[in-house]
């Protein structure tokens, strides 16, 4: 396999790894049924660390960017490298994006059949998609920005800072950071900080026969409870039903943008 | 003694800590008046990482497999050794699954002492079998099978990558990675996601004084809440009483299946 | 950029990293309708340790002090240089714990952002403080300021101790120190532990649109349930009213006195 | 300061340490008014696991045993060194057994200081000697004393196969063996593993002014809920008031059991 398609390879490996055990661990904490339903948000915030942890593994050929927002902060930063060998060309990063995206979605359909008869057995539509994608809270487009922009602004200034530290700690930083900004930065908007994470995992829910055929269409689904839409942000009606993906663009642009932000200001501080 | 002895003892070590810290955990979350009584799912999950820890820890001179999913996915990945100067022969192989095999037996024996009083006080047959044994949330053998492939692929997959990263993590890498398979993919089936760490307690749990002789034999007994047989699965009367013999295969074949299927992409992959 | 300036630059970074992080877990675990809204102790604890890690990494440039109580430590230890490189001087000593309070201020604002629409849901004003700065369960300054010379002392003679024991957990070692600070001794003042930590949130506190014009002024406000003051402590009325400063002392120089105490200390140990 | 006296301070350091963090975080959990009251199983295995990592970096000049039954394991084990440069003579065994003896008595008085009013406000006798010493759920002797060999048999067998495996885990390894042993084996009687553990803090309750004079001295105390004297242990009049001293022997000859017959199983093994 030339470069490109090993880096393609694998970020579908790693950033589908991540998916799988990222969705899987709300999954078992939402789905009905599930051994660990209800099991509190510190399991979120772990699965979530140590589903970053095993993607970063296994995609050691590339790196391990596994998530857009790191892509493109290592560019804006000034690197020469996406990893030892990968020089930082149009071509090479269409293959990061694109692994990342392919990876997400493929990771959510594992976690789907993982997870198969706990979705058959959930009546709640919300709860499925909760599942796939991230949802706001209190529903604010521009707050809720804001919060994506911080999150994954730390997510990305720490992970370019990790050179400056010897340690022998591997994959694991990036997982113990991770579990440290769902616990506090995951609140209002749980935590996206990553545009693959959150589009290609929207789209298998959009895709996958996640929905119930019986439930009526028209009702509008807002995503977790105490989704409340506020005054500068479009009324309940103009939310698209089933993926909500009306919020969408929150958990891309943000996470976009917090990177850039990181990268940019790692040209000064490091 | 020679290597294969040294083989054997070792995995029998080896998995031995890895199902009586296993074993306990479980005993300490579910067994009535246990001071971690309904400690939570990720009490469950921490304990059986960090068993798998201690396990590897202990089991260093063969390489701390403790897990024949681990050792046939290492036997399909084409490796040429199990361990440092371990080679892998009919007879090596033959010590590694026997030693796991024992030492999961063994491990649980010992589980049984350590709480043998909360054993004694406890009424419920079903507890006390899921502390020994894995058992699904949805009866469905099909589904379940699913998820224990796919729990135990990304735990093989996962572990054939360590090598490509350099880190300090030790036995603490495959101990996170445990963590984060059961928060993730343990919802479904308790994430046995190793043949030995499920089959050898099951024995256990039939041989040792575990169930009240004054419960009637006649009694159908499910594995954990909610373990409703499904319409591709045998009625409840099919179900073998105690040790739920009838689900036993799955967290056997599962895990072999999927570490084999991890050993074979390897190829291709790393 | 000079030496100094790098040191001040770097304490910022470092501290608002830690002030960011810190007050958001505590913003996730109090603030209605946050996702990790009663999220427990453990959690807070995670939160605030592996905020201190990404803290730590981004401040490498300045051996990520990020605590005045460290900063004096190592001052008092009879050590030659704060960081390799940085010699312990007046002017070094000022730039350190200039960073330390700006970055500390600057952090709980993002925080305060990361979290806009929750605090303007949250009609309770104490509540609202606890985000920012820490206060006794039992108001007894006696009593509260010995927790805090213990707790800080702890922090500072281990970090002092770290050079002993060959190990590559880097930022990871001391994080899991705080979670255990935090687990063991937070239980009474909810361990400031550093005085950056707490007086630069408090005055964020005073400073940003946090309370509600529409609550009364005058209303006292403890810091936590269950606060009542005792008898060697001011009377309720003597209480200033908004940001609680009648006990801001208590988290700034307990830690001061820990932290030197360590520092002292560590001259005979080690 | 000669060798010896080194060995003796830094075990009273690192003993100081483990039991001032070890009690602390019992009592945050236990007492009335704590912030991190009723916070779970998981809370006090990381606050114990976290004080063992703390006690063994500040003890590095001894090697960090802090625990009676590592000295002696490591003595039955046939090892030339306690650490090194440390001989094995009956001095060292002497200054190592005397250090833990004093630290963690004073550990525990500290550990008194910090949540001084917590006791205070306490109303609960058994409660308030839960902080500082074990208690079995059920009490039998003989079944308790069992548990404690296995679980420090646990403890000393994997401690001395750390070396078998290069990682860079330092302390940390024993504190994740730490919390997995009390979150597997710590359920019948709260995992002491070490007699210095729960000697010197009982010794410390029996000294400090903890219990009330109010409470009638007649009262027979248990520790812990459900602790219900089984046929083969001394009726309740025959339990000792306050300091629980009828079971104090478990905790100290188990531990010491459990470490020799690791010591000399190691001899086989390793």
């Amino acid at each position: 396999m030339d470069l490109l398609g090993t880096v393609f390879v694998s970020e579908v490996l790693g950033t589908g790894m991540l998916t799988l055990l990222g969705a899987g661990v709300v999954a078992n904490v939402l789905l009905t049924k599930s051994k660990g339903f209800d099991g509190g948000w510190l399991l979120i915030n772990m699965g979530w660390g140590l589903a970053v942890m095993a993607g970063v593994f296994v995609a050691y050929k590339s790196g391990g960017h596994i998530n857009p927002a790191v892509t493109v902060g290592i560019l804006v930063s000034g690197a020469e490298e996406y990893a030892p060998g990968v020089d930082i060309t149009a071509t090479s990063t269409v293959a990061y994006l694109g692994g990342e995206m392919v990876g997400a979605f493929l990771g959510a359909c594992a976690a789907y059949l993982a997870y198969k008869k706990h979705f058959d057995a959930e009546s709640d539509e919300a709860t499925k998609l909760a599942v796939f994608a991230t949802g706001p809270q209190i529903r604010n487009y521009r707050w809720n920005f804001v919060t994506e922009v911080i999150g994954t602004f730390v997510l990305v200034i720490v992970v370019l800072s990790f050179a400056g530290t010897p340690h022998g700690l591997g994959p694991a930083a990036v997982a113990l950071l991770v579990v440290g900004i769902g616990a506090s930065l995951g609140g209002p908007t749980g935590y996206a900080i990553n545009p693959a994470r959150d589009l290609g995992p929207r789209i298998a829910h959009a895709v996958l026969p996640v929905q119930r055929n019986t439930a009526p269409a028209a009702v509008p689904v807002g995503s977790g409870s105490g989704s409340a839409p506020e005054a500068d942000t479009p009324a309940p009606s103009a939310i698209r039903k089933s993926s909500d993906w009306a919020y969408s663009w929150v958990p891309v642009l943000g996470p976009l943008v917090g990177g850039s932000l990181a990268g940019l200001l790692s040209q000064v501080l490091f």
